[in-house]
């Protein structure tokens, strides 16, 4: 009965690691297709997301069979909640992805506003995100998660910058506009990949300590004492 | 035991809708300090932001303890697990609701840019999906829950046209950019939060049949099936 249950938490780490590669995927060959100006790469994102999906339900399903029949308690009904908040947040990442992707295409159609630099490098930031996040949910490596958690920070701003970069380009040439709009909403899906990684950080700092630090927890209850009393 | 239970189900019921409160709260809020240029009501937005976030995390905790005690099975189970999803996703309405009211507060110190007609209505449509969706939830009602996924096509095109609409304003005067860019911006959060609504339909539908109907999940298996014979 252990040894069948540690196989299916086995099987359970594999599904994520696959669906983690192939919303990875999906996010490189999406700028790819941007930077290489190649629409079929953008279609390979679009073939991908059936597979992200169902790996997602596939997830759900294996750990609801899990809660059911196995009745974990402590870390081990941690590990299989976290893993359904993770198969969320990956499939979320592989939406994205397909985001940008369709972006993408509207965008290679016309001619390329400015070389793109900064837009890979966010990518190649937040794909690091995501790998690193599911590296440290199957070691339980508390300090690669904080690793993650705090390169969020990096990300947001390089967004920062690329946003203010595109307003100034738009202003001094109002025939760069809808380019420039593509390639704003390009850095906040980044963006919002990376939060995705850090959302798989917290689960995996949650998982290792047992207890939560998303919304930096400690400082909610204390102010919500401080207006409690001061009522 | 038994009715032990029965109250704490109904302890998470209780967070729940407090929580969905709080976060549709937090959306009027931020759509009406936009509309009636007030920064006030925005920093009501900042201030609501806490308690949806240690809500998230008290339901969270209190699902854990439900699992772990009660080891629930069928239909109890998926009751929780939807719980905690849902959780997620009212977190996530209100994370957005903070972003719709830090736009506003920028957008507000500069003249408008036209009467806002399509993003209050957005708004409003938004909102009434989050609260269809609790009450399709407590209620176990299928047939609310898929009328709030319908609706989720509504928000979506009405969102392309305040897009395509700002885009004219920004290329027939170049002075509106950061503006509409910002109104762009509030769109998509919009839209986003009626995904999130539609996130919660799709999970009572899941509660009621036991089948998950995400992402067209037979047409996938179907599509997955026909993929692998033709390799």
């Amino acid at each position: 009965m252990e040894r069948q249950f540690d196989a299916e938490l086995n099987a359970l780490n594999e599904k994520l690691f696959h669906m983690a590669r192939l919303a990875e995927e999906s996010v490189t060959l999406a700028v790819k297709s941007l930077k290489e100006r190649n629409e079929a790469l953008a279609q390979d994102v679009f073939k991908k997301e059936g597979s992200v999906n169902l790996l997602e339900i596939e997830i759900d399903e294996l750990c609801m069979k899990l809660l059911a029949l196995r009745q974990p308690v402590a870390s081990d009904l941690r590990f299989i909640t976290s893993a359904m908040r993770i198969g969320s947040d990956l499939e979320r990442v592989g939406d994205l992805a397909v985001n940008i992707a369709g972006v993408s295409i509207g965008l290679i159609k016309q001619p390329p506003l400015k070389p793109l630099i900064d837009i890979p490098r966010m990518a190649s930031l937040a794909q690091g995100m995501i790998k690193d996040s599911l590296n440290a949910f199957v070691n339980r490596d508390e300090k690669l998660a904080r690793a993650v958690c705090e390169r969020d920070d990096e990300v947001d701003s390089l967004n920062d910058q690329i946003f203010r970069e595109l307003l100034t380009y738009m202003m001094n040439d109002p025939s760069t506009i809808d380019r420039a709009v593509g390639l704003i909403l390009i850095g906040r899906h980044l963006e919002r990949i990376a939060d995705h990684a850090t959302n798989i950080g917290e689960d995996v700092i949650y998982l290792v300590l047992g207890k939560t630090i998303k919304h930096h927890i400690e400082e909610i209850r204390r102010q919500a004492a401080v207006n409690a009393e001061a009522q």
